[in-house]
């Protein structure tokens, strides 16, 4: 299923046309964000539900501003305290929704797929913010927007992606984009947390972070669930920061500095140490703003808006 | 306490001539969520409060929703975070929210007739969203509203409402409503479910489905709580299906298709079998668009609108 | 950090002449609130953070009605289904929510200074919605706009604060502002509950409730903490109200009548009986709706806005 079906569903169903289209819509929004009033009457009488079956408050709250600012209606769903609990179906919970005439749904779910299975069965744009270790295509797009802060293209561009790749659908969708956008992709972390054949996508898999370091040009370190150690896939959070943490150590070695990107929320002293992620290479923060900014283009593409660059 | 004193706690306290206005001005706003821009400015600057004792995401949205495309500022009040637990009456939380100048309370209270204390000891508007097992006024409208989709007029209709009468809100709203639009109601169901003389509020009761299907025009299929059958009430849910599902192999026996409404969220398989809910006779996500319809319409009347329809 | 600095941390650090400007303004805001259309387009195309680590219905409703009825875009955040769950700092997540451009952030912590810490670090204005025992401006504020429906001036006027006065914010939060506005004020309460030397605060202790009563022009009742006696810090409840509850009794035996306030929700029966709580004498309700009026000109303010009364 397209974006030009009307979902964003994942990267790996979105053309490098409609990236650069997303990419440059996001870049007006932001400027948007920029001013006194960040408002604009764009989705005006627009319905959005934000359909959140985990807990998300960083990307809910991201989310519901790119409505407000659009001034479309926003309405909350999470699943704590809703009928999914009286044993309803993820369809009948949806299709229900559905009915009440809503425009939009911006789904997070624990389940692979599921922002699929919905715009397969309703007529609503359908928004995937998060489903499982899957996708997570507007971080993706908003990591892309704050590299070309500092990068002209991302074509030719060497990316490494760090840490728990296996569960990660930030790791996944930024691999789509990244390769379809034209980037060298590598991946690093320990063997216990990145998928055997991964290879096959395209990427390039290195396990020995210095070498990474040394051969990219941006990185994006992936937050360690520290639930993963009871799990036995690495054996401390120290043992993980020695082998894998970005500090001040190792990037003082390279012969030039790299841009750094971090999802968040960060582990400071884990993944990342405090001073790489507040140094001015870090673009952590850049990556928040650009976030509304993503989330309000893909909004405004799929409710039919036009190519305001154009 | 009537519609036209500015409150809807029950349909026991309306008249037929306002349940004739409120369903009138629902199909002019029903006409209103089939445009592009579902909202018109009627109640802006007016704040209404949400003030939820039990949770019922459903309902919630629906009145939310309705609010918001009115153009009303909405606020939600949820009992679970609240002063409510440090002891404070239901008393002083309504005044209280009542001094922030708010115009109309939506609430949700598990006490029967918590609704009718506020409109007594309030000022605003009060709309009850279910009192424990007494009433759910706007549910039995949109039943009402969604039965003239089908059939040209209650007046002389055939209806059976099969369940759980005795613990359900739902039952007793449509009881009064439909028996003052001139229906002639049946209710079916376990004995142990159905409250002793209920008959005299001028109803059958009838505890063989097969007759009553073979007998009516309209069908309302309550939602079985699964903690009644910890309770004993019934033996167990598959006992139930067996004795009071509504199956295709039941409706096929009869002489003509009736129609299918239920109050959601249904349990597959327990009081209505998936093929009949999904069926072109079930109405059931027609009585989800015309909730929002009828709450529109309810706090519309209620806030001093005219008759849109004269 | 004053007020002028675009922050309202606590009273301490906000002169006179800025709390006669917000008391004039708030004036101002509390017509607007007896309007049909409560609403004013001051803050149209702003975004406020409701920042909640503690949770409080109450005094998040009041801001959140604030903020709407200013036409600002609110969104809430609370702790309990956040990113601080997973060991976030507060730091990076105020950093995090600034990053997505908002322009205002009321933040109830339960830790004192949170605000201040995050008034050094962002440039969101910032609002203290209640942090630990430290203050709770905005309260202090109302009970002041309270006090001047019934009296001509705060200045010389004799005002008590009855109960916990060690651990409560409201206390601290209206010593410093009925001093600067030229009060007399006396605390009263178990003297297992007053902080030593509070006294070089300027303020004086009494520990007899009887002779404070009849010196005094306005009293201002503390909730007790029902968790307080757990700690061992008054022997029952029933105790405390022999001693320090306010009683129609006690108040029968004074040469004239005093202007009753408490900062709400009140515990029936303990600390102020339910005769006085309703009386003519009692201004708990006109606290609340002065709560909407103050906490809009508080925006307004540190928006920018101007003196609308000049």
């Amino acid at each position: 299923m397209r974006f030009k079906d009307g979902h964003l569903l994942g990267l790996e169903y979105v053309d490098r046309e409609d990236i650069d289209l997303i990419l440059k819509t996001a870049a007006s929004f932001r400027e948007v964000l920029e001013r006194p009033i960040k408002k604009v009457p764009t989705l005006q009488g627009k319905t959005v539900v934000n359909l959140f079956f985990e807990n998300s408050t960083r990307t809910r709250i991201s989310f519901e501003l790119a409505e407000k600012r659009l001034s479309a209606d926003s309405v909350n769903f999470s699943s704590s305290t809703s009928s999914v609990k009286k044993g309803e179906t993820l369809l009948d919970t949806a299709r229900n929704i559905e009915a009440m005439k809503i425009d939009m749904v911006v789904i997070r779910h624990q389940s692979p797929g599921a922002p699929n299975f919905l715009a397969e069965n309703l007529d609503a744009n359908i928004i995937n913010a998060g489903d499982g270790a899957h996708e997570h295509p507007t971080q993706a797009l908003l990591d892309m927007m704050t590299i070309l802060e500092k990068h002209e293209t991302i074509d030719g561009l060497r990316v490494a992606i760090i840490g728990d790749i296996s569960h990660s659908r930030v790791a996944l969708s930024n691999i789509h984009g990244l390769l379809k956008m034209g980037a060298k992709v590598t991946l690093c972390g320990p063997a216990t947390l990145i998928p055997r054949e991964i290879e096959k996508l395209g990427v390039d898999v290195c396990y020995h972070i210095d070498d990474v370091l040394s051969s990219v040009d941006v990185i994006n370190v992936l937050r360690i669930q520290l639930e993963r150690q009871e799990g036995g896939l690495f054996p401390s959070l120290r043992e993980y920061h020695n082998y894998f943490g970005i500090t001040k150590a190792r990037l003082d070695k390279l012969a030039k500095p790299i841009t750094i990107m971090h999802p968040g929320p960060i582990n400071r002293g884990v993944e990342i140490s405090s001073d790489v992620a507040d140094s001015e290479h870090s673009l952590i923060l850049n990556q928040v703003t650009n976030g509304v900014a993503i989330r309000m283009a893909v909004l405004y593409l799929l409710a039919g808006g036009e190519n305001i660059n154009a």
